[in-house]
């Protein structure tokens, strides 16, 4: 019985691997002899770069770049085969910024070109910047000047640094750029609804999420106007509400104006990059998980876009949930044939995070009990109870491999 | 497709009938066209005689008798065809003793003796006593006075009511005992662990809990010692450790030594009255369910009990937990396949008790969801994604009526 283990982690509890690996291990106390096969998925923020390389046997480059309010972070970017993938929250994420300094309109994604740059030294073909989980809202600026870009006001001087400045741009002198970022593909995974202007975008949706006051929001939303018109003006591409364009604060929109970067939707970029689907193909059963399932987990969530691609390969999909919301069942209709939760008594929120691990193992375990007792009773063979752990699968009358 | 629903209550939270409903109500979400069988179970003690009133189309009859303090306390018994069922904690349950008065030396079961007089009135022709969550420890000598019968010491003086007076008794006059008795047949439903005397009587084993000092323990042991001798004496029968003769207080052994009632393993008695075993033989799956599922429950809480007559006829068995306590795995070799815990997202113990119900429709509609996806599994036929609820029964390959 071959097992595709898809889980998203666990938000502040367990990262993907580890919610893969809890699973796995509950499988293997039902159906010893399984083939399990896990893609621990991300979103392209937080944890995206290390669970990448972890999952694609690249390595993990740690260095020290420019954070979002100019001081020193530490920060990393992974290296698989010929690709690089830069995650953009290790440089510039809302994490990094001191609750007394988030303001969108000054902080800088200086650091995350400073991480393209360093992928550039490894000889890499091609970069993913996984966006998401940001702390900045300058369009990209901050990367663009990192790489050798110079932003010019009216009178030729150059700009400073963060989204704010942005309303004196004149000008994009591109004569320093780094030349070798001609030669390498770029690919942002992008949520494609965010946009960089506009009312949905990136300053009047996130602004205030990231520190912003209503008129820090209009002033930054009136510079990122201002950015996008230069961009097209000066690379006649139009950004203003492309899809992704306000990835990261409108990172989209600076690597796409100005490098030619492409933004792609992110599941299709980072599930291509695992090759999920072919994965899927191949398996009996699929188990996805998410902390939480309820009914905002079909708009876009992992578990959602996992149950999308097995049915089309028509595979069976169990979504394993921390908690199972308000809601949940709306899932039934979206290609999670069954979910289940991993709390076995009333306990504290923290204290179900703690043992996470454990809870999901044994509620993986009781899952399958479960499945394995319909499949023997389709088939007849429906004496299951004493045969203690691993007994079921053999008289279930599936296929174990 | 045809389940039986044979659940205990849960403690504090829902009766053994509304356990049933909650889980039929679940089961008909998934499968609609299910045939649904609900067998509410009862263990003798509280709540015992109206469960199984509504299960078996009898009623249930109120009168106040004498409480196990002397004082007047609501009762009722019940009448299902010829039988009545005399629950004797409704006449002299721990319940019923006000914390200030709890001397299992000076309560009386005087009020079952009442109930059993008036379930005579009836006209029934066996009765069916179900002990458990006893607060009297008198030997049944209370039950026997108010059936006519006189407890007599040395000098041919009348006893009162309660276990310590029991020290001083010589004799049983029968003369006066209810006529009508000689024509019914008694049978109590016993845990045929407890006996009247001994290390392991009732007054060591259960006197502590219903309120007795040390000291109270031996004096109340030593009185019973003596009831067993004299009930020996004078009926031929040695009960002081005979099965179920410590049940209720040692009720087991006075009405078996004077009314030559039989005592008989509670789960026979009860669920032989409750025909489960036919009922279990016709079962495509059979779904039981307990407040908590732990190590304890292989030692003859319901579950276990169900699923050990389940294996007899090779029936799958799930068990649906409240809470899934330590050892809980255990219940895997005893034949319980499967079981599934109702809790959704971390709750405090109170607030899951009070929604208990809707949790328990909801995780048995997961539970069925994750059974029918693995008959599916087995058939080939595993796209139930999109189905919704319900669809997946059609395409699971299981029979469904």
């Amino acid at each position: 019985m071959r097992f595709v283990v898809a889980p998203s982690g666990f938000k502040e509890s367990l990262d993907a691997e580890a919610v893969a690996a809890a699973i796995t291990a509950g499988i293997r106390r039902v159906v010893p002899g399984a083939i399990v096969d896990p893609v621990p998925l991300v979103d392209g923020g937080e944890g995206s770069a290390r669970t990448l390389a972890a999952a694609g046997g690249g390595e993990l480059i740690p260095l020290t770049v420019t954070g979002p309010v100019g001081r020193p972070v530490r920060a990393h970017f992974a290296v698989i085969g010929k690709t690089a993938v830069v995650e953009m929250a290790a440089a510039a994420g809302l994490r990094l910024v001191p609750t007394d300094l988030r303001q969108p309109g000054a902080t800088t994604t200086y650091g995350v070109g400073e991480l393209i740059k360093a992928a550039l030294d490894t000889g890499c073909e091609r970069i993913l910047v996984g966006c998401g989980d940001s702390g900045t809202c300058d369009g990209g600026a901050g990367a663009l000047q990192a790489l050798g870009a110079r932003l010019l006001d009216g009178d030729g001087v150059e700009l400073g640094r963060g989204g704010d400045a942005l309303a004196e741009v004149k000008d994009i002198d591109v004569t320093g750029l780094d030349p070798r970022l001609a030669d390498v593909r770029i690919t942002l995974a992008c949520n494609p609804h965010n946009v960089l202007c506009g009312d949905q975008g990136v300053a009047r949706v996130f602004g205030p999420q990231k520190g912003a006051t209503p008129r820090d929001v209009e002033r930054l939303a009136a510079a990122l106007d201002r950015w996008a018109v230069v961009l097209q003006e000066k690379f006649g591409r139009e950004l203003a509400t492309a899809p992704g364009s306000g990835a990261s604060g409108g990172l989209g929109a600076g690597l796409a104006g100005v490098l030619g970067a492409e933004l792609l939707p992110r599941f299709d970029v980072l599930l291509e990059h695992l090759d999920l689907d072919r994965r899927l193909a191949a398996a009996d059963l699929v188990i996805t998980a998410e902390g939480a399932i309820d009914f905002q987990t079909p708009r876009g969530k992992v578990p959602a876009e996992v149950a999308r691609r097995a049915k089309r390969f028509g595979k069976p999909v169990i979504a394993l949930a921390g908690t199972i919301g308000k809601g949940a069942r709306r899932n039934y209709d979206i290609g999670i044939d069954a979910y289940a939760g991993i709390l076995a008594a009333p306990v504290p929120l923290a204290e179900a995070m703690d043992r996470a691990a454990e809870l999901l193992t044994d509620a993986t375990e009781r899952t399958l009990r479960l499945v394995l007792l319909g499949a023997a009773l389709a088939t007849d063979r429906v004496t299951l109870g004493t045969a203690g752990v691993g007994g079921p699968a053999e008289q279930a009358g599936v296929r174990i491999s």
